[in-house]
């Protein structure tokens, strides 16, 4: 994970004006002993290398979190601030990288990041800091590179902050984008995490196979849209549900699902009796609650539901009880929760499998690019009332 | 699953009255002529062929459902009956087996059966029918058999009626006990369904390991007891939860838990978080509701959940929710549902290696042997209150 360090370059500036001002003062004073010139040179050689480091500064602009979050996130729950980054590394910034930040990816689970006093250990979930820059999954090009293993002009992907310019000093675990020929803003969705995510836990928790009957909730967002797409891909039947009837048609014209319902004009349970007679074999869960409860009862015997996400819980208070449970016995259900993170090691093969059905044509990805980092905050509260239409991402840049 | 049919020999006995009576009236009218003889001589066939019936008929007590149960069962849900059964298989019964019943197994799934309206396929949870005997795993002798498999003397175990007497009429799926040097009664708990529950559930959804940490509610009960010692074997370290003083000793005293605790005197997070300050690794679950809840938040990263029951909730009428499977995921754990009768497959290598560590006293199987069919009621009963220390189980006759 990046490491967001960039509190000495703000130390810097608010330093800036009053040291001009003491050095003023000191020059007029008039030379008139040892201990004063040798101040004065001092103070001269500190100034210069202060007006080099001010001549390498670029104007950042950054989304900060004004304040902690409770219930929905709103777009004033954030900032935007007019900051500055040193273009240059420092000497002694062994192994870091300077990007130039294109594409953000906006996540349901930075909902949990933005509440107070939340942290998940060995997982990317811990409360942002009001007033701290916000941190995601990105998309960036390499501007200057000490790490042995990037350089000037990469492509990378990995956690970044949500600002123009990122300085990176632990970049060990940003992707180094090696394949180019698609828009780049995949390696924030099919290619990124969202992609790994839809794959594993498709793949390595649910043990699909042909002709099982899949469900996927929130199956128009940028997990569920491929979930659907690599369960035809082996023959089984799968069923999603959106928010829009917009979202219900791309999943069965564009995406290849044999079924689709608006969850919210559609009784939930009655549409999944419709449309699986004979009951689920696996669930893709993305949003949890009532829906994964209803769920619970219409799956079959030796069914598998993978928790990938749950969105319906996120902006609420207290999550809504599961009262079905009884029902994983009966039914000898497994229901597994899982962290993409954990299977990074599946990462090049997903790649490459993925590449190559993008350029077959046979794999498609809809996304939904909002434009500026101006806009950002409205793009990623967006994501919490179902507006984006597929991934949710923000060009802040182009290379 | 044995089928128990005993409506003809009721249909018979309740007919037989009415019968002799119009075979007297018949003896009174005077032979007049070929018809009335003829008539009256295959009457008398008929009612030799009856009055041999009735020498074959067995008193047969059993133990009936009055009404579909509400809430916490009572015993006067239950009913005793006196009946009949015919002790000689007819010619015509092929491949049955007549047992007299030695001891019945009281457990708490059998709660879903008192209720109205229950049905989970492919298990064998369904209602039982007001009126009818009620039926559970219990261990008999044969009396007769024609049945290639079974013969007089042999012992079994399996579904079998809460009566004196069982006819069955399908029993490939009664296990013949091999091994007779252990009391009999264990074949309705550590060499029955709770025994091999607890192995499977334990070594085949749980993946212990050395070193684990281990929960398990419920722990002083016919299943718990034993995968407590099982946890033990291979290195865990073991904590019970139990509803008595007495239960909590006997975990620690007898079977060798790490520790246990009484959750209704201690504060079950709070007792959890003592016992496990760094977390659970493996929580074997028989009780579901809010302590499966509470044990979400207090699991380890990668933790496994073996949904085994749910006694908690089988007396209420809407379950309990169930709120922090958010969880799940954050912690990647797996939680699955299993059914014993799945895991058939695995009982000869379960009873070897039971039988070898009760041969050695390393394994050790606490009993609550209640005498009589009449007090049946009361010891199914108690379960649901917890009244029993250790496996319930009912005699109603010896060898």
């Amino acid at each position: 994970m990046g490491d967001m360090s960039h509190s000495r370059y703000d130390e810097i500036l608010h330093y800036l004006p009053k040291l001009s001002k003491r050095m003023k003062e000191q020059g007029y004073v008039s030379d008139r002993n040892f201990e004063a010139r040798k101040k004065r040179k001092m103070n001269e050689e500190e100034e210069e290398k202060k007006r080099k480091m001010v001549k390498n500064l670029l104007p950042n602009k950054q989304i900060v979190l004004n304040q902690s979050v409770s219930g929905y996130p709103k777009e004033s729950d954030f900032g935007l601030r007019s900051s500055f980054i040193n273009c240059r590394l420092s000497d002694d910034s062994s192994q870091a990288v300077l990007l130039k930040n294109l594409y953000l990816s906006c996540d349901p689970y930075m909902r949990h990041r933005m509440s107070d006093q939340v942290a998940h250990p060995g997982t990317i979930i811990q409360s942002f800091t009001p007033g701290s820059v916000l941190v995601g999954y990105g998309v960036s090009k390499v501007m200057e590179s000490t790490h042995p293993r990037f350089k000037e002009g990469d492509f990378v992907w990995g956690m970044i902050g949500w600002e123009e310019y990122s300085l990176i000093t632990s970049p060990d675990r940003l992707n180094k984008i090696s394949f180019t020929d698609v828009p780049l803003s995949y390696y924030a969705g099919i290619l990124g995490m969202p992609g790994i995510a839809a794959y594993v836990g498709f793949h390595k928790i649910c043990y699909p196979k042909e002709r099982d009957c899949v469900y996927v909730s929130s199956a128009a967002g940028g997990v569920g849209q491929l979930v659907g797409q690599f369960a035809k891909m082996i023959g089984c039947y799968v069923v999603g549900s959106a928010s829009t009837k917009e979202k219900v048609d791309l999943l069965k014209q564009k995406m290849g699902f044999d079924e689709a319902f608006n969850y919210k004009e559609e009784n939930s349970g009655s549409a999944l009796r419709k449309y699986f007679p004979e009951g689920i074999d696996i669930y893709f869960d993305n949003v949890g609650g009532r829906m994964l409860d209803e769920v619970i009862l219409q799956m079959k015997a030796h069914g598998r539901i993978a928790l990938c996400g749950m969105i319906s819980q996120y902006n609420i208070e207290e999550p809504e009880g599961v009262h079905n449970l009884f029902s994983l016995i009966m039914k000898r259900i497994e229901m597994k929760g899982f962290v993409e993170t954990d299977f990074d090691h599946v990462y090049p093969e997903y790649v490459e499998f993925c590449i190559k059905y993008l350029q077959q044509g046979k794999l498609v990805y809809v996304e939904d690019v909002a434009q500026g980092i101006e806009n950002a905050p409205a793009a990623l509260v967006g994501i919490f009332y179902g507006r984006n239409v597929g991934k949710q991402v923000v060009c802040i840049a182009n290379e």
